[in-house]
């Protein structure tokens, strides 16, 4: 049986926390209720964190928005590391000009608009703008018609040989307590499949995540991997991607894996977090005294 | 550079021909000019001969139908052996009672039908008859919202324990001459992956189709492997299938497989064929005499 | 939580049964204590058995004298259906000439030697005698030695266009209570990879492994599906590869499937057998009367 | 037809430029002829370049050796990103203490020997040791029995849930012109398959290796991604890992990836460099008059 750490004792070891959001400080019913103390906590003492996200659907001044109605007013959007900012970093180093071709939100196309680059939905690609089209993104599950747009963007893969990214590698996210929806990243494994393709992934586990927020940790304070620590409710993407970068790792029980199926999980897997905690939440009352 | 070899000269040597569909004796174009001979010839010789096709789309019936409209007026339902085929058998056998919910058109769907079980599709699986699904099947692209029904598919598989059967393995079909179509196979991959289980899959190459076309002819005389040969288009599917179990293989160059490409395509994927012709197109006025 | 059933009960319902040898009637320690009074059981109700095995390393009569030696007299050669059944089966009907090479021990390959070929352990091979190769087969994971047959078979796979024949589809086997030993499967499994070609696999859940056995009943008496069952201790060949193949099957707690993770497996892959028992042993005084 | 271009103009426009050893510096058969005066004309430039290889058979100073002796001896250990470095960084931040089992040769685990660690071969592994065995890794195809040591280091996996790391990922290597090796990361890949677990696993076309060297840029000047160039030989791992990254990237003709197949290949996966050149050499008699 793995013992259930102290989620505070914990911290306190570490000069830099990295937080996934979902299933960490929120879940499909908003945030997490308690979570705030635990920024109140980090800004009390000092501690730097951000929030390493494999949301692509929107942008982070998006997310920070809705942690703030959520009461998480310290989040800002500096502090959020998305999937969805390396997707706008490689256009940026590596599609000069020409149209990207979305599927997607409007919502999530608009963020990764960049100077030069033209975004525009599968649905409007025609004969006229197709030889256009220099990169195609999977971005959100949402805001297109699956049946006409996977196979007009099928078809766009096989005659263009166009860079194709994946903005989210999640294959299916929680919708409900119950239910599930098949996320982005299922969708472009099929399409991937079916043009025989390796398309381009971002998201943890992915090192680059991690490196992006290291970066910025880099940019305002002089730092070692041993003093950072990454707290995540998923095995294969958190904590796979955080200790291989080099990270202590905290697995919590308020998301994806649950407390009856933890020891088994990480047998099954062979991915072992350093530590393992009931929440992120913490309890400062308990704590501080 | 692999010899061409001349079609006729090589059914002369064989008492039995299976042929695959598409790509063989038709194309999204129709029926292909001239195979009608090569009927023609069989039934003159007196060879038997049997369509074993992947399309679960249409029942035997309908598909000879679409045969005779196009002027191949000899092939009968009782000579068409199609995934679908397999996928009822499978009902009739483990599937005693209860719902069959299912992804494709209600054309699909009807010939499925058996006594004792009741078809639905997916959208009308609600909380009245959830409980009473004993199994989901794979059936068509076509017929169904594909963003609503394919999320309610894989929470319905994540809750019930039960079969779930693709009936066509294929991942694309060919649309145009330039353009292809995500087949239910792919679809039924991406469930697949994300619910992370197996699924039960019907089709070529899986020797369960040569199987029951192979019984086929040993109800009407007896045979061996060795008397049987097997046409198609694709080495992955036909010509795997088709050594696997043991027959001797032609592949056809009319349809997955172009000219351009076979030498290549042979040495990649290790998949050898028999023989490579042209078509399955003879000339009798050239052959007879 | 899976209902166990009793499994006298169960064999009575069915005319003809079919057993997976190591899990069910055999393992690491010989055979299982008590299954002889199954067969005699069997052979008292003049029920029909055969013993359905991805074993590749022994022919059907070095098997049937090991279970012989255990006790089990009534087991006879003409009763096994054995992997390398198929890949002798597949030789006799494809390869019309020249040398097979293989991988495994000299006893497995003196069984697959038929007429007109001629078998030559991979170490044998030479320039002298490298283009008359006209099969590779991989056997058993002993009898040759890793690094340098390995190699040598991955670039002789690579320079000739020949078939590649897996006896045996198993990854791993269990060589003592807590220790697996890496099979024959999973060795060509890697060499598949490293030479990106797909090999031609015989085993369970393949259904030509089921068909070879049905066939063998057919030929002794008219029987249907419905009359048969297929017993095993693995979900992923045995009961996986009854099912689709239209059988009854009874998964058994005595191999790789521990009582107390039966359910949670069945669960997680979707693999549902129609009954579950504690062995394959009967107590015939308790069931008898 | 993709445009062939010069090399010598391309590295003009670049600040640092990253080469991969295998298949653009050196072959089969040691040095590629000429390729010092590409270095030569670097110095001269005064541009900065690393070498970044998913070899994990030597140290650093080891492989900059084997350039000295080649004749290309401006190349230095510090040029030299590997991916046995980054497996060395990572038991430095993960592995604390106890025994680093590993499969290779004495020479490359000497390599990732670290205070507090202590290495040993898989073949020294017993009763007496076996708990205190807190890593595992797969360093080179070569120092080990593969029969024996393989299937210790399955078992080992089994039983201890500790990380389990591939310092190559590579699944073969050249060995000469027209034969391979089973590199380390395809039987990594084997026993991954055969235990069910997902280990860590370091080299291109993984981000890691590429900030890695990034990182080393960046102590000595200010950089962006733009200035860089990334050459290599294998568009899976060089060119899909450089492009990733976000960098520009040179496929060079003179090793994986064949003139002939070059159009091909980059059609079919679907990477695309940003330049094609015969060869890493350049002519500076022609190119600087």
């Amino acid at each position: 049986m793995h013992r259930i750490d102290d989620f505070c004792s914990i911290i306190d070891k570490y000069k830099v926390i990295f937080f996934d959001a979902f299933g960490v400080i929120k879940n499909y019913n908003g945030i997490i209720p308690g979570i705030h103390k635990t920024f109140e906590y980090l800004e009390e003492k000092g501690k730097e964190y951000y929030i390493v996200t494999n949301d692509a659907s929107r942008s982070p001044a998006q997310l920070a928005e809705s942690f703030h109605k959520g009461g998480l007013k310290f989040i800002e959007a500096d502090r959020i590391v998305s999937s969805g900012m390396l997707t706008k970093e490689y256009l940026d180093l590596k599609v000069r000009d020409g149209i990207v071709a979305y599927l997607g939100t409007t919502n999530s196309a608009h963020y990764i608009e960049t100077s030069g680059l033209h975004t525009l939905p599968v649905s409007e690609i025609n004969d006229t703008n197709f030889d256009k089209v220099n990169a195609l993104i999977f971005l959100d599950d949402e805001g297109f018609n699956w049946f006409n747009d996977l196979n007009k963007a099928v078809n766009l893969i096989r005659k263009r040989p166009i860079p194709v990214i994946v903005a989210n590698t999640d294959k299916a996210y929680p919708l409900t307590a119950s239910d599930v929806s098949i996320a982005i990243g299922g969708i472009a494994a099929m399409c991937e499949s079916v043009v025989g393709r390796q398309f381009i992934r971002f998201g943890k586990p992915d090192s680059q995540m991690f490196m992006f927020a290291y970066d910025l940790v880099r940019e305002r304070m002089p730092i070692s991997k041993h003093e950072i620590l990454m707290v995540g409710d998923t095995l294969s993407t958190d904590i796979l991607g955080g200790n291989k970068f080099g990270l202590d790792t905290v697995l919590v029980l308020t998301g994806n894996t649950l407390p009856k199926d933890v020891d088994t999980r990480i047998i099954a897997t062979g991915i072992i977090p350093t530590y393992v905690c009931e929440s992120a939440v913490i309890d400062p009352a308990k704590n501080l005294f």
